[in-house]
């Protein structure tokens, strides 16, 4: 199973022979999410029939691996009755996002071919905030009551899950449908038959409740190891699990959610692939930071037209003002980008500030004193035969224009790590004070910091 | 179990009391995390005093959450005999990289007072290199015959792990340990007593080798929705297995690691966190790029040098290159960004790279139209009152700068897609090709465009 991708020739081989029945046969061997893969190679027609082809729950366990777009092509091209007998094989949340997101009336053709538990399953989880607990939860879970024994619990699981799917835990609840514990398997194979269930039950346990936030919910699955979460309504009650694959899905659109801010990019659809985005909708995420960023510019604008004369009288100067900005800009993002991550890893805490600003500084110290030293010999090197008023010389302004970029280093390096403590300490989400934003800052800093130190030092005015 | 902070007080209120027993009695009720973090915020003498007062497992469970430099405090404190009660209970998978940790000497003195499962457990753990399956595997799994019944199957559980560990998949090997199959707790309560294990066997698995990249083990236990992946040696003989929780931990360090790569900040030490990391680390993880970019500065200038009599006729050009500069730089880090980050997530493969240029095309399109127009006012704003050479004027000059803003906006964004694209074609990692390398390369093609348009529009030479 670990060699799909030779499979995958063999399988279009097939496919091309006609030998469908053979490809068939091959492909009920595999996983589903493989046979997703592959499906997701062909065209629409060779999709349909190939799918057709298997059995209605390997046909939905398949299709809990597509995602919506692909969905809503399989829905419009199957009879609504073919469609919904695949559709009661899928995995819940799966279904109910498809549900969600079907126009009222395909919502109505498709709900007279759903068994009444289905029918309730699907509107119920639909009726949840997709980024919370409730969206993300399956109702693929197995309960028994409290006052079973062993044997008689053990039967029950028999009879509800006989499907393929797996089981972690158990739980326990009352007639209610509160929840009461939970206990493996294993403790179940390790008690006796006659023994009741509350006698091996597990009364400490963590839950999510089913308005809680996905990343908060993934971030206990990840704490406490679970393979799966209980979800509990405002009751209680037991109304969904989420399994630890959807942790693993939530930290992954985490991360993404994280890079984008780091450039300054709003967070886009979650549920649209980059090429199923349209070029507006990149446009809208990506527009909104550069024109605020190009506001700010203004205060950078100024403050250059403020030196203009500096400028005319030693034009030099111009030529090495990207140069300290760009050098600022980066030192600065890396800082952030550091104290940024640690704080979202829980690696430092707002308390620690004077612990990161004081080893921030010492790394600064370092940077700035090689860069300082390189940016002063690169000025010799390209300025050597520039034009330079008799007032000036080189060396004057090597000296002046390197101690500039040393202290914008510094600066920009402190600004970088602090400004992202800043903004926790204010509530926000530190990854906002991220690149794009340092970035511009740092230019301020940087001119005022270049010119300030170039007049002092050579006595421009 | 919820309400964690809360209890934090409580507990240091009991500390503060003396009440030791009754605090012991509190956390012996708690998941092992749990306790390993109240033990966290106390003094050393203070967790050790706790610690010493839990029952041996769970001083060992709580030990598998501490990170390795607290775990050598511990152990440099405790006596070898009362640190071997607790190691031997300890996560294989952590005790086994303390032990790679401590000095030769150390190692020793642990050693005799390992039990001899233990002891080859640990050697032969350490044996493997960290990043790999058998880095990060535990040996902690359940094994049965496949020509077992059952029953004897589930005697065998019983006997072999009576821990609270969970078990989550039951493997079946052969008389040469050789993995045949595997089949889950469920498997086993729904078939019948009598019947053999190689008849309800799973005997289609994924697995990983044992020196396959930790990376692509986590991949697999994602794209499976596995709890657990075994891990086989080159004789198909069942080693370890990895469980999903590692797999998490494993895809934040690979987030970790590409966030800094998109500040060309070097992979730094993972077992190391921010504040454990001396400055010197941090300076020399940085330093690398901050130097070859200045380095790759170093072109920048002589471009600018090679129009310094552009810049002297008319000094107003100079004001502006900082905003050209930086705009390309950020509009090229987002286009980055969002194709690096689909390129991870599998949304885009290389053959697609003519739709990823096209859609940024379109995107950059929008993006220049609108900073474009920005910036014609904005130099409008800021120059009105500059002084301009006879030979100029305003309106020219805004529409020439803008104009090669335009023209940045575009190429830099084109740029910032194409390059992790080709990155990924010339089979090296595309997050290098990420904000610090693209700023550069984008501010030396804007200063052409810049100083291009400028002179084709202005007419100066």
């Amino acid at each position: 199973m670990n060699g799909i991708e030779n499979q995958q020739e063999e399988f279009a081989a097939l496919l091309e022979a006609r030998q469908v029945e053979e490809l068939l046969e091959r492909l009920k061997k595999l996983p589903p999410v493989e046979i997703a893969e592959l499906l997701g190679e062909l065209e629409l027609p060779a999709t349909l029939e190939i799918l057709l082809g298997l059995p209605a729950e390997l046909q939905g366990l398949t299709l809990s691996y597509f995602d919506i777009p692909m969905l809503h092509q399989i829905f419009d091209a199957m009879d609504r009755r073919t469609f919904s007998r695949a559709f009661v094989a899928m995995d819940t949340d799966v279904r109910a996002d498809l549900y969600q997101d079907l126009s009222r009336e395909n919502q109505l053709q498709l709900l007279p071919f759903l068994d009444k538990q289905t029918r309730e399953d699907v509107i119920h989880l639909s009726s949840y905030e997709p980024e919370t607990a409730g969206g993300i939860m399956t109702t693929d879970f197995a309960t028994v009551d409290m006052e079973m024994t062993v044997d008689e619990a053990i039967e029950k699981i028999r009879h509800d899950s006989p499907s393929r799917k797996m089981i972690y835990y158990i739980y326990a609840v009352n007639q209610e449908m509160k929840m009461e514990g939970f206990f493996t398997l294993k403790d179940l194979i390790l008690a006796r038959p006659s023994t009741r269930v509350k006698k091996i039950v597990r009364k400490d346990f963590v839950y999510a409740d089913v308005n809680e936030d996905q990343e908060s919910v993934a971030r206990k699955i990840e704490k406490y190891d679970l393979v799966a979460i209980p979800v509990l309504n405002f009751l209680g009650q037991l109304v969904g699990i989420v399994n630890h694959d959807e942790a693993i899905s939530v930290i992954r659109a985490e991360h993404t959610e994280d890079l984008e801010k780091f450039m300054g990019i709003l967070p886009g659809e979650p549920e649209l692939e980059y090429l199923d985005r349209p070029a507006w909708m990149h446009f809208k995420n990506r527009v909104v930071w550069l024109v605020s960023l190009a506001g700010v510019g203004v205060i950078s604008g100024m403050i250059i037209h403020r030196f203009e004369n500096a400028i005319s009288s030693l034009v030099v100067l111009a030529l090495y003002m990207p140069m300290v900005a760009d050098t600022g800009g980066n030192a600065g993002s890396q800082a952030a980008t550091v104290v940024v991550r640690a704080l979202a890893l829980g690696q430092i805490t707002l308390k620690e500030w004077g612990l990161v600003i004081w080893k921030e500084l010492k790394i600064a110290l370092m940077l700035c004193l090689v860069l300082g030293i390189l940016s002063f010999g690169k000025i010799l090197f390209l300025s050597y035969e520039a034009e330079i008023p008799a007032a000036y010389n080189l060396i004057d302004i090597a000296t002046a224009i390197s101690l500039a970029l040393a202290l914008q280093v510094v600066s920009a390096t402190l600004i970088g790590a602090g400004l992202p403590l800043l903004v926790r300490q204010l509530g926000g989400d530190p990854a906002v004070a991220a690149s794009p934003a340092i970035t511009t800052i740092v230019d301020i800093t940087g001119l005022l910091l270049y010119f300030g130190t170039a007049m002092l030092f050579l006595g421009i005015h």
